[in-house]
């Protein structure tokens, strides 16, 4: 069996909770404006659009689009049926922008460390470069290297993304981890070749949702967090 | 004016002395083999082949091939030529991933860190991904992003290097400035509106040479090194 060399990790949800920094921004926004949407709400129905949007890229029906922009025709449509009228320009850059300013789970900044000194640790996200680099530059995420979806024009499950970012490193892919707290994502890695580590992210999707984030697949590993992660792989 | 966000780095000769890595490890296995060849001879003969082998590409003699495989075809004709004949397959793999393993510039890592404080800094650099990867690793350069003319496949000084970066940074031309120690590649980004550090690295090719290492463009900087840099540009 070969070692693994690097591991690819997957962004929303797996490193940063985007459920929670959508919230915060969008809160934040609805109140100067005294509007009365739930926000909790319109971080789901944002995120409900993001698979259906990337299949409009997938299937062809729209060019290459990358995250920030398939986000910002959503959230056109979104923010006046949730009573965010006549915002301007500035104010929904901004808040198109919150996916920018995603925090970290509180593990994560202190396992991608850990790992990193044993490991290459790339990002491996349907995120932009733009907005993974933004990301990381606040967060104090330590990626070696993000191989944004951008990268491929084509966005996960595709197998250009696994078989790419592995091809960029020069590695095989049985060299590569894919580490994730989706059971597509990594099922899609693990067909490829790629090793497989499911991390538990029980808050992801807010309260109530705790049992759709099981593993449920014959993972390399399944971690608690990125600090089992690394005490599992010997980092 | 728009402000400068992002600062790209040409990386061979501008953040790492390519001339010292080359020499040094040739050395070591041309000594292991008591071979009597001229270190300094076969790095200047390698990079030699860099601009023709990176031209066959170009002009589409050769499809894509990056700069790890464009390196080890030269090597296979320069070793037997230099005395070091009958190599192992493992020595000419070590001896080519000598690129992987440059040390930087004394100023190098204390001026990215503090560019990076106040701008994005990202790798521009013919060196292919897993190089570019490895070289930050040891010599502990910290990237904000890799943007490797692997990511084109197009050898800077092409204009998808220079604006495919900055497309990929979400920033237009005149927000990035191109930092190198060389005024080929400082002329090409100036021609396509970026802005242009020319940064002193009189050692780059060895004594001699310092006359061919002097800036001759209409640069938005001329710096003595990154700490002169950050200190220019108010990081």
């Amino acid at each position: 069996m070969e070692p693994v060399k690097a591991l690819l990790f997957d962004v929303f949800g797996t490193v940063v909770d985007w459920r929670g920094g959508v919230i915060r921004d969008v809160a934040a926004l609805a109140a100067r404006h005294g509007a009365a949407l739930d926000p909790g709400l319109f971080a789901d129905q944002w995120r409900a659009e993001y698979r259906p949007a990337m299949a409009l890229v997938r299937s062809g029906h729209l060019p290459w689009t990358n995250l920030d922009d398939l986000h910002r025709r959503t959230l056109d449509r979104l923010a006046p049926q949730a009573g965010l009228d006549g915002l301007a320009e500035a104010e929904l850059s901004w808040l198109n922008a919150c996916w920018h300013r995603l925090d970290p789970w509180p593990d994560a900044v202190g396992g991608l460390g850990r790992l990193r000194r044993r490991y290459i640790v790339a990002a491996l996200s349907n995120g932009n470069v733009a907005l993974l680099v933004n990301m990381a530059r606040r967060a104090g995420l330590p990626w070696d290297f993000i191989a944004s979806a951008e990268l491929f024009r084509h966005y996960k499950p595709d197998p250009q993304t696994y078989l790419g970012a592995a091809g960029l490193l020069g590695l095989a892919p049985a060299e590569v981890m894919l580490v994730a707290a989706h059971n597509d994502d990594l099922s899609a890695a693990a067909a490829l070749g790629l090793r497989t580590a499911f991390v538990r992210r029980p808050r992801e999707l807010g309260p109530g949702h705790e049992q759709n984030l099981q593993p449920a697949g014959d993972y390399t590993c399944v971690a608690t967090d990125f600090l089992d992660l690394a005490t599992q792989l010997g980092a």
